[in-house]
Parts: structure tokens; sequence; C-alpha cells
């Protein structure tokens, strides 16, 4: 497998791509071009045999100098379960770094109980919210109205 | 009228009111929070007697080291026409020359005939599409499938 910087014609494939990735929900509003022409040295995609098999869309905070921000990651259902994730969070935590910054956010929502398990295994600490649900921190409406949000972070060494 | 950066906290009033501005369109999806996180340095509310009436959403990217793109601007129905985008508009200008940047981006719909004017007197050109839409150079499916664009630069003084 090679993992790589994306680049602006990613678009076109990855788009129509994340719609079946996720099932059948429609996500490919939330990740505009804007993303595979302006951030392109902090998101990644994942290939196999010249196939994209996953992706990971962050950049650099221009708020926070000391923070990067993970927007979107996917993976090809087929191809999960094989550490493909991984080594596209560790490309991202590696450029992170170079840039001389050290904590990473992200943010999931409370039914993705796959996403919540992923990210602390991969060493995220949850924020602590308003409410729990299921044992989890949670911030009501941090997305909107009934639009709950768990907050990760975490610091690179 | 008031020009001040965005904050964290403006998202949860300006989420809401867009789709109205938008004549109903389904336009906050485009808007996520991380905006209002993350790039606040170039960002700009328009506030009047304490409410909002504007909002500019841009950032610099980190791909192209002189380049800043502007992904969202929203002005009130009732307070267009008052010069309230010109200074939006300005106010971005400003940040862009003063982190040593002089190329601004973005991007509208062939329909949009309100923004394709409003950019052109604002000083924007217009980049040499594949096609001609009505005398105006479009990329075709440039957001996708039957999303075409037009595409506008401007080099600042």
């Amino acid at each position: 497998m090679n993992i790589r910087p994306v680049k602006s014609s990613d678009y076109y494939v990855i788009s129509p791509l994340i719609n079946d990735w996720w099932g059948g929900r429609n996500m490919s509003d939330m990740l505009p071009k804007l993303f595979f022409d302006h951030f392109t040295h902090t998101s990644f995609i994942a290939e196999k045999e010249n196939h994209i098999v996953g992706f990971l869309i962050g950049f650099l905070s221009q708020t926070h100098i000391n923070e990067a921000y993970i927007h979107f990651v996917g993976v090809h259902p087929v191809y999960r379960k094989h550490k493909i994730g991984n080594q596209l969070y560790e490309s991202f935590f590696n450029v992170v770094k170079q840039n001389g910054r050290n904590i990473v956010r992200c943010v999931t929502s409370p039914v993705n109980k796959g996403s919540i398990a992923y990210h602390s295994k991969m060493g995220f600490e949850i924020e602590k919210g308003d409410k729990e649900i299921e044992g989890v921190s949670v911030n009501s409406d941090y997305d909107g109205p009934n639009q709950d949000r768990i907050l990760f972070v975490k610091y690179l060494d």
C-alpha cells in the first residue's frame, strides 16, 4: 500500500465514492473541492494497486497555532481492519509535528461507535462535554440543533 | 455598522440564518463549525445594532502560499445594497495582504447572476474554463457531475 498527499483531481474520484463507503448516507456535501485544492500538504490518500482505498483530509488551524484538525477520514469498506486508517493518521501526525504543532482535534457523532472506539485506540482523549451518553461525554447541539458531538483531542509526543 | 473577526459562537447564530438568507436553499451543510473555530483571523462578521447582518468565511491556502480563498459570503436580504459585502471583502483583502499574499480566489454557480456581477464589480477576473454559458467562461462539472462553476481570481495591489 502507498500513502501519498492528496491532489486536486482526487476530488473527482473520492466525492462519488464516499456516499457508498458510508452506506448510502449523503456525506459528499461535507467535503467540498476546496479541501483538495488548498490543504494538500496535510491530506493523504491510501492506494492499493492504483486504486484509492482510503483518505484523510486535515489542516493546520489558522486560529490556534499549536493545533491541527482532522475533518474527514474514509476507508473503503472492503479494506477496513487492514491498518489503512492507522497509516493515514500517522502520516498526518508526522506532518503536524514537522510544522511544530502537537495538538490534533477531531469530532464525531455519538451514534458512530466505531469511530469512538477507533479514536480511543489511536490515543485520542474525549473532552468533557455537558452530558453523558452511554458513559461517553458529549457536547449537546455542538453542530446545531440535535447535532450532539464527541470532541477528541490527541497530544503528540 | 461594525466589522469584526468571526468567533466560535457565531456559528450558532449564523448556521440557522443562512438557509433563510438563501431563500430556503439548504446551504448550512456547506458551512460546518470548523470554519468558525480554525479560520477566525480571515473570517468576518458585519453587525448593525448588535445583530449579525453579514459574514465572510475565508482562509489562507496551505498549498498555494501566495493565495487566499473565500468560501462563503452572506448578507441579510434586507441589508443588501448597503455596501456590507464591500466592507467584508475589503477586510479580507487587507488581512490577506498583511499575510504577504496577493491572490484571492472564489467560485460561484453559473445560475448565480448576482454573484457573477458582484465579483466582476469587485475587480475579480473570470478564469478561462472549458465552455461558455451566456458569454461567461465556465468549468464543467467542477464541483461534481452537473455542478458547473465559474472560477474567480483577484490580484491584490
